[in-house]
């Protein structure tokens, strides 16, 4: 029988090689070589890259389910939320050096147009994401401190994709300039 | 000798193929299959799939230089300009039923860790259109049409980037929702 502590140590070196290099970049071997674990057994456990792709988004999207608490702390103003949000997410990246990006965004990027079951995937997390920051900004445009005459659903998606375009801007350049502009005109355009 | 038109086929292959499938879903074979040449003739021209792949990068920067016109248009005001610009860059978008999206962001969030070369000519690339949207954005705030209390630097850059973003996207959903949630707030918010 398949001993379960082989499936979590491939899911978790996938995690981290698939965020690192990519999708295509990475080999079985890589995965089972990171993980520590036989070639062999990786077939135990997963149908193929494309289904241990699947599992290491899900836990990746788990792990990024946590950051959303803070669009939800009710003891602090919605547009502060929504600030505190974004700069946390910045400061992952700088910690990073900018290096390996989202794994959400490299994913939709490389994989929409290869893999149908990893796009479905990427469509509800991205689906839940943008409303999950929605709901703030709803809150927010409430309590007057964002603007009204653009709505709720239109502009939780514009953030969302437009933080993930600095993303992918601050990996080319290896720097925190489009995180900063991402901050600085995405909150000084939109708040009233 | 090498014939220079197996090259050029071997160029225009692989524009296509790296476009479609990006850089490491798409094989030495793939391109030479789709050019119709020899794989051995590959080396003749090219030293490696990188050395390729920066030079179907820089074709496809020249391809993309010709919208650029859009934005000197002298007849029309700046901000229509703007507009029209990444209205034009949408209407590509559409066309191509949203699935290859752009090669610039794509080999960004694909290659920039995993090759020097490639991220050095994309910070070039991506460097002259910023440069290019920022000229036409200085004139906008110029002439009034576009707030002034955001540098036209980071302002140019957050267009391109947030542009990248929706059609990250715009990939996932296969819809121009992002798209235009994009004009219709860039320009919402940004125009005075």
């Amino acid at each position: 029988m398949p001993r379960p502590s082989v499936k979590e140590d491939i899911v978790a070196a996938a995690l981290k090689v698939l965020h690192q290099r990519g999708f295509n970049a990475t080999g079985v071997q890589d995965i089972t070589d990171a993980a520590g674990v036989p070639k062999g057994s990786f077939y135990n456990h997963f149908e193929s890259k494309e289904a241990l792709g699947l599992e290491a988004l899900a836990r990746y999207w788990q792990g990024a389910l946590g950051n959303l608490d803070v669009l939800k702390d009710e003891r602090t103003a919605p547009l502060a939320r929504l600030k505190a949000y974004f700069r946390r997410l910045n400061d992952l990246g700088r910690k990073l050096k900018y290096r390996p990006g989202c794994m959400i965004g490299n994913l939709s990027v490389e994989m929409s147009d290869q893999s149908p079951a990893i796009r479905e995937s990427l469509v509800n997390i991205l689906g839940s994401w943008s409303r999950a920051i929605e709901a703030c900004v709803k809150e927010a445009q409430a309590d007057g401190s964002l603007r009204r005459d653009l709505d709720a659903k239109s502009m939780a998606a514009f953030m969302l994709n437009s933080w993930e375009g600095a993303v992918l801007r601050s990996k080319v350049d290896r720097s925190d300039a489009a995180l900063v502009a991402f901050e600085k005109i995405v909150f000084g355009s939109l708040a009233k």
